[in-house]
């Protein structure tokens, strides 16, 4: 990344390609290591490089812990396998008498050295070797002692390496918990968790759903703020300047009397009830995420206890937050530049660890491109360093460069322009831009078809066959994705206004309650989450593939497990209106499958089977019966009595 | 150029254009500078960048003296231009009283912190807005002092930059004279130049001769070395391992009882008559280009002199160059990493310090993969610190890394593969590769159809019209282009044996007298110069542009002046056989043309002109007649009495 400035991502049990260009001048033969530790390692371990094609080399290696691993290159000129490569075509030329002795005195003195350099085992292997060449033997059979793979590796190990050439950069690699790659994500909000009508939700409630949640195949539960909520210049309904008396509030304006960062808000329940809720959801297979929104409501306790972490204007009042005319003052920003940012910035990374030690290990940020990078690289790094199982995700939407450098600087998740991006050709080119290295060696995206900010116009549009065609989407392109949940069961669309991504009667200003609803969308969710549960070519995004298709609307693409063997093709008419026919152009290498045998796709939401032949196949897609076929590719196979079977 | 590590090249005159991703995270506007300063310079000179499209920056300026030049980038989030462009906003949003009271107290701290920032000049002008701020002026006139260019003009010079980011490195530029971009060169041997047959020809020779290759339009002529050749296993005529008595050898064997790499060859003349020789060529306009090859025959003084400066075998013996088990023992390399390799490295510096104080300025450097990278570096480095006038030509025909990394140590020129690319695909692919960036930044290439080394396959079986199509394409693909001159007017085409690249009865192991030769091509050969001497539009590679045709064996590209006055079409026949028709499709844009009006194609090579009309073209090429058009473009400019005429 950069040249050594920032660390590329992987999860365990990843494995490592690393390739450099190792060339130098002249035609001598060249050795190469790559040169590994993991951040504990005393010692870095040496792994000796292969030369591919094009004075390009490679070495591998997998990757078994948590944390940062660290590797450079060092290569030099190898005397010694360079007058044994000639060595052998002397020999094989039929040089002898003098001229050979000559050279063999030659390979002597490079023993000699690697003797010098040696250890006392060693030493005393290569002596034996220094004897023999020195001994009266006959030539041929000193000869015949230099082809001993014992001497190539001896001489491996104690190679003159006084002018080799490292690299002057070590790059690092840091290594996340398989979640990190592969995860499916829940958002609710825990206040609206009750059944009882009118009432607030609460901790418990959300306990209650988990059973439900789980079900349906989520493995991350992610809660907007639960803290106390500010009183001052409150937002009411649909956002609205001014709030009622009964007004809840936005969770996101963070504090109040009762407390900040650190505290719950009283109506959800108490710190042991959080802690339950944590460990009931661990049973379950679910882990709690929390909302990390750095940002004051005029009530937190830090306005009153450090006026000096917010920016003061000329008038003595507080800097509220504002777009120019537009004035949010029910939200103070901190001012990460304050002379005393040393104890703001330990203060903000502490908020996180308060949250660690209650058992939370996945959080969502909100907004961080509004708050300095290097806040957030140093922040991060401290926070992993204690414990490499932390998972920050970046909700951060704005221009791609800054998208991409919050990623760098720590970030293991980021929220993605997935959720505009509609169209076959557009969905196409973005996820090969960010599934492909170099963006995918530090940016994993998390793919997201609605969030309580976003409703896009296609939802708002496509009835219920663009949830469903935005749910297939994003669960098989993105290893990682999540659903704004209740509302995205019920897919409702209705905006705060036309041209509005916000919602109608938003959940942000508002308690709700969701009742149960037989026109929803969680059997094809939970459905769904299963086929992603038991494919592992759909956890990972390295393999995803695009295949032509004559139809625009109709976009094909695959994922193919590392080995080779689980190979899903899914195939989507992404318009939400019409049935789409086209044809399929399949890349069948791609696909490990071999041009003249046919084979069978099996359709993992209906159940059909078809057996295929060749690359060009047809398909006819309606959205309102299911606008997307999520096949299984299985291999025709034959056994020994000439009987066939799918694999 | 890799972050740093090496110079990007320019030539005189160039403009450097510059671009970086600037970027912050949160939504203040940013100010960025380009700093740069020439070597000589004692200050840098800023350049204010100005913003593109998605976070990309670009500042320009031109390289107007040799050497190097240095740049980097500063950037800061600049409070004024923020603060300036949301007073903007409030006041056009109506925002008045108190509310913008404030904002002009903000203002007048950022001033006051600006004025103390200044010199006594700026301060004193800041002062006054500052005093008008804290006067009692009416609000509408404070404000409407707040558009004034001054201040503007006064906040950007004094803008707070105590948190401004600087690029960690320093890019560098060196800047040549035109020739290392635009040159054209002719090489022979002088011991050749003879008119007299039988004798041996000397420099008076080839002085004599200097007005024939003028007026063929070439500005270098180079000669291989010049020096005493060894006689110690000296090789022989088609260089037979035994030489008979009469037998010239190889004159890269260089060294005998003369002396070495500074001393002349006693039968080409003297000292003086090298001198004379080089100020005669410049009177013609010729630069004389010299030979550096860096090794000896076993007759070289340097051999008693430094034998430490060579490897020594088991045997006493001087280590002679071999490629197992073939022996080259007409030849020592230096061992470059001898104890004593800083004598070495210093004496081989002053060899081409010898030859610059004799006014020469141009070397073609032989072999040099086979010498240390870091030598090159070094020596190039010192030499043209000493005189930044001085060009070399790398002559490595190894792998492209080698070769890219030769030409990032610092060599002015690089010999390339053209003379082995001669389909139409593998041509274009191959100058799209090196007329480009990253590749063109650092690799200059200088292309020869042939060379004393190489006589291809095409043209050994293309006849005639295969030197004319390797002509044309050699002059009009690359500015930089040359030949192994008397051979290659003289169309002569006979290997050593079948399947060899190797010239029979090649110059190398003989002397030639080349007798006048009326089939020769010198007259096309001048014709194809003076095309390029006229249009500026072939004496760069920047905007060499590839148009698709419907026939591979015919290709079609163009080259555009920097003001896009000068436009050449060529399109060539790459097939010595048969003529070959078919369909070219221009990219007009790329001509400057436009798509509605009609223009003109003149061909430069057979005087004709013809009206075409919108970017579909047919065309007809018989190799045997002329196998290519050089077309110049001229657009159609309509006077106001209606005349039309072409530009």
């Amino acid at each position: 990344m950069d040249d050594g400035r920032f660390a590329a991502k992987r999860v365990i049990g990843d494995v490592v390609s690393a390739e450099a260009d190792v060339f130098a001048d002249g035609h001598d033969l060249i050795s190469a290591v790559l040169s590994v530790r993991h951040q504990n390692d005393k010692k870095p371990r040496e792994i000796r490089m292969r030369p591919l094609v094009n004075d390009r080399w490679r070495a591998e290696f997998p990757v078994e812990s948590l944390g940062f691993y660290y590797f450079t290159v060092e290569a030099w000129i190898d005397h010694f396998v360079t007058w044994h490569r000639d060595l052998k075509k002397r020999v094989d030329a039929g040089v002898s008498g003098s001229d050979l002795d000559v050279q063999l005195q030659i390979g002597l003195a490079i023993i000699r050295g690697a003797a010098g350099r040696a250890g006392a085992r060693d030493r005393r292997k290569l002596e034996t070797f220094i004897a023999m060449l020195e001994s009266g033997d006959a030539q041929s059979d000193k000869v015949e002692e230099m082809w001993s793979e014992d001497l190539l590796a001896l001489m491996w190990r104690n190679s003159d390496r006084s002018l080799a050439t490292k690299l002057a950069a070590e790059y690092a690699i840091e290594v996340d918990r398989r979640k990190a790659a592969y995860s499916t994500w829940y958002e609710l909000f825990p206040r609206s968790a009750a059944s009882k009508a009118g009432a607030h939700g609460t901790f418990a409630d959300v306990e209650a759903q988990l059973p439900r949640i789980a079900k349906m195949g989520f493995d991350v539960l992610y809660m907007p703020p639960i803290h106390p909520i500010g009183g001052t210049y409150r937002k009411g309904k649909n956002n609205r300047v001014i709030a009622e008396k009964e007004d809840v509030g936005s969770p996101w304006a963070i504090g109040g009397t009762e407390g900040g960062h650190t505290a719950i808000h009283p109506q959800l329940g108490t710190m042991a009830d959080f802690e339950r809720l944590v460990k009931k959801a661990a049973e379950t297979g679910i882990e709690i995420a929390l909302d990390i929104a750095f940002q004051a409501s005029p009530d937190h306790p830090y306005v009153k206890q450090h006026p000096e972490w917010f920016q003061t204007r000329p008038d003595g009042t507080i800097q509220y937050a504002e777009n120019p005319p537009k004035k949010y003052q029910d939200i103070y920003p901190f001012n990460f530049e304050t002379v005393e940012w040393k104890a703001l910035w330990n203060e903000l990374r502490d908020v996180v660890r308060f949250w660690t030690s209650r058992g939370v290990k996945i959080f969502r940020v909100d907004n961080p491109h509004t708050k300095p990078l290097p806040f957030w690289q140093w922040a991060i790094t401290e926070l992993k360093k204690e414990n490499p199982e932390l998972i920050f995700l970046a909700e951060a939407f704005t221009r791609p460069k800054i998208m991409y450098r919050l990623a760098k600087a720590g970030y293991s998740q980021s929220y993605t322009y997935f959720a505009w991006r509609n169209a076959g050709p557009e969905i196409a080119e973005y996820f090969n831009e960010i599934t492909k290295p170099p963006v995918s060696d530090f940016f994993r995206p998390n793919v997201w078809p609605n969030t309580p900010d976003i409703l896009t116009e296609y939802l708002q549009f496509g009835g219920r066959p663009a949830f469903t065609i935005r749910l297939v989407l994003a669960a098989t392109l993105s290893a990682n994705y999540g659903l704004y949940g209740p509302v995205f069961e019920r897919h409702l669309s209705a905006p705060r206004e036309a041209g509005s991504e916000e919602y109608l009667d938003s959940e942000k200003y508002e308690v709700k309650q969701w009742q149960k609803n037989d026109d929803d969308l969680s059997e094809l969710i939970a459905l769904v989450n299963k086929i992603r549960r038991e494919n592992v070519a759909l956890q990972q995004n390295a393999t995803l593939k695009f295949h032509p298709t004559d139809n625009e609307n109709i976009i094909c693409y695959s994922k193919t497990s590392a080995d080779g063997v689980n190979v899903i093709l899914t195939i989507v008419n992404v318009d939400p209106q019409n049935t789409q026919t086209g044809w399929i152009e399949l890349d069948l290498v791609a696909l490990s499958l071999d041009a003249r045998g046919g084979f069978q796709v099996h359709d993992l939401l209906s159940g059909a089977r078809h057996n295929w032949n060749g690359s060009r196949n047809y398909v006819q897609l309606n959205p309102h019966v299911v606008p997307a076929h999520i096949f299984r590719i299985r291999r025709r196979v034959r056994t020994e009595r000439d009987f066939e079977y799918f694999l």
